[in-house]
């Protein structure tokens, strides 16, 4: 039996007995998938909520659907923020990045303006973050969307409070295989990745500062998303969250 | 002081002093990233060698570069054979799942075709996978190519001899997460990614019938790329190679 598909219906935190998906949820239902009324999709509101739904209605051109929902559950998230701070790939790679990370677990993530980033942040990627990180969260059946986080320097990464309660791992050829690094106790694990180009002179002084535990992740340079992917993926791993 | 960048240049066993570009790594060299006559470069045979090279000649329309050869290096391969036998993802996700897996370390690759596999395997697709993985390696500085095997179904996979040596992961969510796995003590670990839908009922039996460790990579539910990213990345990271 093929699992229900998931669909993205926000404020179900009442509980509510029905619901409507309309604009890119009900068209998306009604066209790309062509769902018939009678249907049974999952709806899930980003949050942990997950319910069963039946289509009542679909409306004429399919921007309307009418749900009735029962079956409701809520998942918690796992103990550790798993927070990934990377610098920007380019272009495709940064959908690439987020909708893997996103399948594998990442609860967090923070663009990392670096002196040697290679993309720019702009406002109008950032927009679509966001729907990539949806859809992910569909296809990996994951009820909580993860918190996307207006950019930072590198030093403003270590200047947030609340470092007592945080690890922070860095992507670094010179640090030990993940599986040989401490186990993680605190609230928060943030993954620093830097640029392709490398982080400049004044970003290593600030990190050689800082309390950073530096993991490998291959031997070879991987590309800023590959890094990232196999950062989070090593977090989840370790962590078992 | 940036790194120089990476060509092939097949047959450097003897450490011959000069050699010759061609087609498309020459026109690469002398039109995408516009080097000059006296500009170096590392070239690489795909088998371990590499040299640094100097430029000294450049046909008109940058068909045909010379290259004065020196200070040779073999690296040679991890002790492990890290085998990705993936099912394959529809179209452009077959070239990012080649791509990452070639830079955090995998050393072959074999499409598995699955009863419930989404996409066909297509000699043209293969044809191009070689060239990804030769672009992963440049990007990667990697100087080892992975060898990409032709098709095999799942019984085929198990009906190669050889299983002496070998140890197989298989990507699913009732195994163990992989720091919780057995250290790796073969030549060869197979790593196994089904199909997005699954492995069909007659594929499982096979499957239960064979030595096989069972491997979480996430809570959720991966897409075969990313399961075969974080599969890769496990192994290389569990291996320490």
């Amino acid at each position: 039996m093929k699992p229900l598909p998931w669909f993205y219906a926000p404020n179900l935190d009442a509980r509510p007995e029905s619901a409507v998906l309309v604009a890119d949820e009900s068209r998306h239902l009604a066209r790309s998938r062509r769902l018939r009324i009678g249907g049974e999709i999952i709806v899930f509101d980003g949050l942990g909520t997950t319910a069963k739904a039946k289509i009542v209605d679909i409306s004429e051109r399919g921007t309307r659907v009418a749900l009735d929902l029962t079956a409701y559950a809520h998942q918690i998230e796992g103990r550790v923020r798993v927070h990934l701070a990377a610098a920007l790939p380019k272009g495709d790679r940064q959908a690439v990045m987020l909708d893997m990370v996103t399948q594998i677990g990442m609860t967090d993530f923070t663009p990392l303006l670096c002196d040697r980033s290679v993309a720019k942040f702009s406002i109008r990627s950032a927009a679509r973050w966001q729907k990539t990180c949806l859809e992910a969260c569909k296809q990996s059946r994951r009820p909580w969307v993860p918190r996307l986080h207006q950019p930072k320097l590198l030093a403003e990464m270590f200047n947030t409070g609340g470092e007592a309660g945080r690890v922070v791992w860095l992507a670094d050829s010179r640090g030990g295989y993940p599986t040989a690094v401490q186990k993680v106790t605190a609230d928060e694990l943030i993954l620093l990745v830097g640029p392709e180009g490398g982080f400049s002179p004044s970003e290593w002084e600030l990190l050689s500062d800082a309390d950073i535990v530096p993991v490998t992740l291959a031997k070879t340079v991987l590309r800023t998303e590959t890094a990232a992917v196999a950062m989070v993926s090593a977090a989840i791993t370790m962590l078992g969250v």
